[in-house]
């Protein structure tokens, strides 16, 4: 896989005409550049330099201690370890290939691709003051969105089993969710199945999977709490597992029958067949050109032409080896997504397209479901939930 | 544990004359600012700020999606939620204080310091131009290394604890090592054992247990290998538990007796002893105010005096949350130390003392202990090795 995605970045180089893509990391152990999992897999201690050049070479510059762990591991044609600085070995190496652009990796949109902190920014440069390279950093924000955004066979035959088991986890939660229970029994019961797969969670425990019930829930990004469900509620869940470093993220909405119904009423069920046609519709358009932005307008016009308040987040980001993986965003056109909503969408990319909507009195309906982006347009990668699923008293 | 460190940060600002802390992040589950353990305990999705200041004051700004996880946890006295963008609210919480100092938490020395992104900090200077903030940055690093390294009571509990655990588990695999097992036979049973304590490794699994046997064994930072144990070799491990998010790091050194021996060579006890000896030297000499370079000095003299080489690393280093923890370092004025070496140690810090020499033809002699700065010296967190470990045929 490591050398499959270093393979990859080469062609991405080219592609971009970018003549090296600097990584340049210390101590991962204590916070990790999120790159190198996909061209390293390992870490190191002391200051490191990745290098791959768009003409093949792929070289690694580590200390003494770290150097014997990355031959091991052979990714790179070229190993130097240094004792006392990176600095001699870092300018010998830019000199030797004298690129005329040196990628590294800051991106103000990117959260993925910004694995270069601001200390280590500030060294690099002292590092190299007085070379000619200081005028020839870029930023490797394409470079990271293209790797980690175009999925190789591999990795979307790992994603396609983590979405198969969040599944199946899906339907067995379904037998328990009763009136009386509270969003973290079901949260646990969840957290229970997870484990008993050997597997483990797409995200951070305490909101994986996050479970909301009912009109007064905390909403998106909040842990389960102790809140009881109610018959009539609307139950809601965002979750998935990770299988082989590859997240699920995709959301269900149950409805919780009140005495002597099967079925929700029917202008909760129009809110959920509303959000399905919003999420057709889009799914329907995403192909390979299109911007996020243009996306987002198709399901938020969507719901807000039906009666409905736009949701308060965008529509759907890539998914890969973070739930929340970077480059372009199907978003709406506010400042905190900065320019993602506007980079075109490519073919091999995953989305999930995750709006939502709420029904007074009963709660919040979303679905979320995952779609891969093919040459001329997109399939879901899963069946989506078709309509409602019923908890009945 | 927060809320204790969050007071500690506020008396830090105060006797470093820093008006504001900032800490600046986003997608900490992509990467997490280290900071957060200490200052948070959880994460966020869009760009939030956590603000202290030396006045007493706590704020959290976060997206409308963090923010009910955030108040549920209540470390913060005000909690602020934005929609499109952190901009307006965060330059209004400024505009309120108007603070001379802002500290945020970017270091070129300390990685555990330096947990703002590259892209992050461009991020902020644009949301600060036109403002008078923007010239008002430092570097958080004094104030990040004084939470980290001054323990509390709370912390010292746990990091004993882990230690305990971590030695421990050297004398149960001091009965399973055996010639003709390898490496990673003993790491494999190291892990079965904190496996079965339900604790976690203090670093990444591949290097925790780090297992080196022999004259031609890779060094530190190597994972174990299928080398196979041979009588007349020296063995050490590098390892440590994680009990409730504080870490273990200590080294042991086994020799593997040859037909008749009952214990080492002459020369290879020399060796141990000589090793032993520096590290109560050094141990005798550290306290408050001595800088980290001058103890490295001791060591490193008195191996070479005593005819051996210098280690091709620092002495020792403090340990906290991470294992390799920030600030301070007893190291050498090697440029990739950066400033650590001449940090004055304070007390109430945890450091590592793991000096070592190479016996040829046997291996490596390595010892690392944990002390505890006092008010005039300090003290040794669990019984140093006092002799080689002898593994009889």
């Amino acid at each position: 896989m490591i050398d499959e995605k270093i393979q990859q970045a080469i062609g991405i180089l080219q592609e971009k005409e970018i003549d090296m893509w600097l990584t340049f990391v210390r101590e991962t152990h204590v916070m990790e550049d999120p790159i190198l999992d996909f061209i390293l897999g390992t870490g190191v201690t002391w200051q490191s330099a990745f290098i791959i050049t768009a003409s093949g070479e792929t070289l690694a510059i580590a200390g003494n201690l770290d150097i014997a762990n990355l031959e091991g591991r052979g990714h790179y044609q070229e190993h130097i370890s240094y004792v006392q600085s990176i600095r001699n070995d870092l300018i010998a190496v830019l000199s030797r290939f004298n690129p005329n652009t040196i990628a590294i990796n800051y991106s103000l949109n990117t959260p993925s691709a910004d694995g270069l902190t601001a200390g280590m920014y500030l060294h690099l440069m002292s590092l190299l003051k007085n070379t000619p390279f200081a005028d020839r950093l870029v930023s490797a924000e394409s470079i990271i969105a293209a790797l980690r955004g175009r999925k190789t066979p591999e990795e979307l035959s790992r994603m396609r089993t983590a979405i198969d088991s969040t599944l199946e986890i899906f339907g067995e939660v379904t037998g328990f969710i009763r009136p009386g229970k509270t969003e973290k029994e079901i949260a646990d019961f969840v957290s229970e199945k997870v484990a008993q797969r050997n597997l483990t969670l797409a995200w951070d425990r305490e909101m994986c999977p996050a479970v909301f019930t009912g009109p007064h829930s905390a909403g998106a990004h909040a842990g389960p709490t102790d809140r009881v469900i109610e018959p009539g509620h609307l139950l809601n869940m965002d979750f998935g597992v990770k299988v082989d470093g590859y997240c699920a993220d995709l959301q269900r909405t149950w409805y919780i029958c009140r005495e002597h119904e099967t079925a929700a009423p029917e202008h909760v069920q129009h809110g959920f067949r509303t959000l399905r046609k919003s999420i057709d519709l889009v799914a329907d358009a995403l192909k390979p050109g299109v911007t996020g932005k243009a996306m987002d307008d198709i399901v938020r016009n969507y719901l807000i032409e039906n009666g409905y308040e736009g949701y308060p987040h965008g529509l759907g980001h890539q998914v890969g080896r973070a739930a929340h993986d970077g480059g372009a965003l199907l978003g709406p056109d506010w400042e905190r997504y900065g320019n993602t909503p506007f980079i075109p969408v490519e073919a091999s990319e995953v989305y999930t397209i995750e709006p939502r909507l709420f029904i007074p009195d009963h709660g919040i309906v979303t679905i979320e479901e995952e779609v891969l982006v093919g040459e001329s347009g997109s399939e879901f990668l899963s069946p989506p939930q078709a309509e409602l699923w019923v908890i009945s008293g």
